[in-house]
């Protein structure tokens, strides 16, 4: 039996992401980090690794970023503090682990990862997941480790706004005028033995209340994956991505209508999730290595590497 | 515009329900609340009211019985509490409102239904969604309304046998022998609207650990709502069912195979889950007010009225 392609797609969210807003520095660093993460993912594949370790080796350098909203970065929510959600998924079998509301895992892709290994159940939440953690040896820190001074005046601005205050975006600060303030980051691979996994990893809203779950830890909402079909990882407005279960419809299209992949990711973010009135995209990558993004927002940023080695980076629409 | 056919499905869990170890009591106890919670929410559809009004009052009169697990009845935790998911959507505008590990909330399907109408979110969990609970007048009590004597007996010889124990089933509680360790309990119904809305509510698995959330707050696995296809209500392995996405592939089936819900139920559940090796079923009814039940165990807790007002109980494969 010959070897599978390999080939793996990330992305570090969507949403408002304009070039009007971007300065050069801003979009260096972004497209550097986007670079060494999907480039990590990559070596894993090609020195004989399976696509989970590819997915948590390029989600974990996102989530220790503070670029990104997930891990060291991620938002505040209404009573000031971080709390994040993940998911990974294999499509050979469908095992998948889930992890939402931690406060004190430092990368909570490697929870999730040690939850679909290690764990009888599927999803666990809060102080639970914690316990968990502990027992497997996963890193915990203090909440105050994911803080950032940018995300700390984005929820002050929130709640401004919440209360009534007109404010236009904050110029002081190029970072923040391109951050979406939802953002999630998530990977999918392919590994040599043929075998996709998907992952996504999250700080939510900002200014989302006290146990908000939002779609990243959500198995077929934010995270899918299926080797029939294809594996998924969302990134967008999450109340929406779960009530049309993106993730899953994608694959769901894929198998029932024979259509493909990017057919499928664009039916369900293009019209679908437009008609809705939500925003966000989705990466995806099915059995034969094809890579697929599909957006409705301004931007996403986004890597790939595709079954010929060749790297690709992208923020804007038409990148 | 002539109304739509009403009619309504519910179910109190599935699992090893032998006729062979039903009493005569235990069997007319629980034909007698099926036929109960059933006709409340027929007399709410009858009487003009929405079909999550319909869904609302089936389920909270099940959450109320001893007999099955959500609410008063719900089963322990490893920990020795009680902790519950709910979910409900509705299939018009595709809304949904779910709640997780609740220990507070006596009736968790009227929290996810307020979380449906008054949260800009889909999902909370723990001590945010009773946060969320109590600012919308939500009952709360203390955990241990939920405590029955029969649940902390299973707990105690589940705990036994993690640890080695050979233990047979417990003949000296007729109830406990018919009774399902994973039980849920959900209702699907249409309006004569034409809108379908589906809930379930549990108290999740014996001895599960400490933050585990099964599929039955999960938008997709336990429960979805879609007028374009059709309502699902799931019980049975939460972990198989979340990773097979039950309840949005059977609504995906129906979509896109263009296939009949009792066809596309029994693939999900007869084929796909039997494949995984899961062991549970689902309810459903389309937009014609066809009514589906569909389960791979020995038994499953059931009613219906359906579009001509005939009522419907069942327990057995052959009932």
């Amino acid at each position: 039996m010959s070897a599978s392609p390999i080939a793996i797609v990330i992305h570090g969210g969507a949403g408002t992401i304009l070039k009007k807003n971007m300065t050069q520095e801003v979009e260096a660093a972004y497209r550097e980090a986007l670079s060494e993460s999907v480039q990590r993912g990559y070596q894993v594949l090609k020195s004989g690794g399976t696509s989970r370790e590819a997915v948590i080796a390029a989600i974990t350098y996102m989530e220790d970023s503070p670029l990104f909203n997930a891990g060291k970065g991620a938002v505040f929510t209404h009573e000031g503090r971080v709390e994040m959600d993940a998911s990974i998924m294999e499509g050979r079998e469908l095992n998948a682990g889930a992890v939402a509301s931690t406060t004190r895992t430092r990368n909570p892709i490697t929870l999730a990862d040690a939850i679909l290994e290690h764990s009888p159940h599927v999803m666990l939440v809060g102080v639970g997941a914690e316990m968990f953690a502990d027992e497997q040896g996963i890193k915990l820190v203090d909440n105050s480790y994911f803080h950032t001074e940018r995300r700390k005046k984005a929820l002050e601005r929130a709640i401004a706004r919440e209360r009534g205050a007109v404010l236009s975006e904050d110029a002081d600060d190029p970072f923040e005028l391109v951050k979406d303030k939802k953002g999630t980051v998530g990977a999918v691979a392919l590994d040599s033995e043929g075998n996709i996994a998907a992952g996504t990893s999250t700080g939510g809203m900002t200014n989302k209340r006290y146990g908000r779950v939002g779609d990243s830890p959500i198995i077929g909402a934010g995270t899918y994956a299926d080797n029939a079909a294809c594996g998924i990882s969302a990134t967008g407005h999450g109340e929406y991505f779960i009530r049309a279960a993106v993730a899953h419809d994608v694959c769901a299209r894929v198998k029932y209508q024979n259509i493909s992949l990017q057919a499928a990711a664009d039916a369900v973010v293009q019209k679908r999730l437009v008609e809705m009135g939500a925003d966000g995209g989705i990466i995806g990558l099915d059995p034969g290595g094809n890579i697929v993004f599909s957006f409705n927002s301004a931007g996403m940023y986004r890597a790939s590497v595709n079954t010929t080695g060749e790297i690709q980076v992208g923020i804007y629409k038409d990148d």
